[in-house]
């Protein structure tokens, strides 16, 4: 396995941007067309610098990843390790998501992954990406049986998002405040962000779940 | 590392009759003496031929566990694996538990796993491992932020340790009745049962109860 060590963005774009996916929406209902051999198809929405996603695509090379990452700035960071580990089942969405309804078709995914979600002010909290309308979203989009996985360091946006489940009439089959000294972390793929977290002893809170 | 072929009970012994905790009743209190530079006590209770507690014991060497099996023909499988692996922190008890208190100071232990559990009939119920009066025990050796973790391919044991749960004011973290196609199995060791049910199609039902 080759490690590029590329410095700028331009570099980046120019050796690695072949993993950006170009017009998203126009794969709506035939995702895994670009994954030859993968079953099922995961989303990660907001995947910053992509070691959560890179991680889970390393050691799940049959399943298929969406990055999803719209900061210019950042997302050069996830076709790096694409890159570098040569990984044929992820792609990058480089664009922020509005409704991810305009990119899926109903029942297209097995699993959603959130981590460390931009918490927003109160008073913008239907841009939260476990605002009721965005699950109801997640719903249709999510086949039966798919999942929905959710990791934060902030107090105030897990209780929020536990009160929005409950709203969209999700029970969560797994509420977890203090996920890495709970079983359910023994294999955890940590995010950039849950590293600094942990490593500041602020507890990770964990959701699942199931769809129906 | 060197694999033992032991073909007998008698050979086993001989060679691996050491990894047996004699007289556990007198390391109440004390157990992690046995571990030293192990941090955390973690108990499974039925431990079959050891497949899964040697996993965990592998995976985590920081980590004191100890397998508990009295059945005579089968616990010389799991000194075998200890041996094999040269697992410095996985200790045999092998005999039937009937109260661990008698066995774990308040407290003492971490974590508690229950993987496929007899079952018993209805009229013996008190017999489960996770009848009420044991996960009242449970409670009393574990400490603050400890866990119970369960795993059955048996869904009337399953329904009835829910109840029981209830019944002893405990609310489980986790309920999965389809582990395998959860993310929560990205990091499962499975046992030796486990890999039969899982490949026959049968669902692997699971809890996580968190002690507080």
């Amino acid at each position: 396995m080759r490690q590029r060590h590329i410095r700028n963005r331009e570099d980046i774009l120019r050796d690695c941007g072949g993993y950006i996916v170009e017009d998203p929406k126009s794969m709506k209902g035939h995702w895994l067309d670009l994954f030859p051999g993968c079953e099922g198809l995961y989303l990660e929405i907001g995947s910053g610098k992509g070691q959560f996603i890179s991680g889970m695509a390393e050691r799940y090379p049959r399943r298929a990843f969406l990055a999803c990452e719209g900061q210019f700035n950042v997302y050069p960071r996830i076709l790096q390790k694409i890159g570098a580990k040569g990984l044929e089942n992820l792609r990058l969405i480089s664009e922020y998501i509005t409704d991810p309804c305009d990119l899926f078709e109903d029942g297209e995914l097995d699993g959603i992954y959130l981590n460390f979600s931009d918490p927003w002010k109160k008073r913008t909290a239907n841009r939260r990406l476990t605002y009721r309308g965005k699950l109801e979203g997640y719903k249709r989009i999510c086949k039966s049986g798919a999942f929905l996985q959710f990791k934060t360091d902030n107090e105030e946006l897990f209780d929020y998002s536990l009160e929005e489940l409950a709203a969209a009439d999700l029970v969560p089959a797994a509420v977890e405040r203090d996920l890495h000294s709970s079983p359910l972390a023994d294999n955890n793929i940590v995010t950039e962000y849950e590293e600094k977290f942990a490593s500041q002893g602020i507890k990770i809170k964990y959701f699942l779940v199931n769809f129906t």
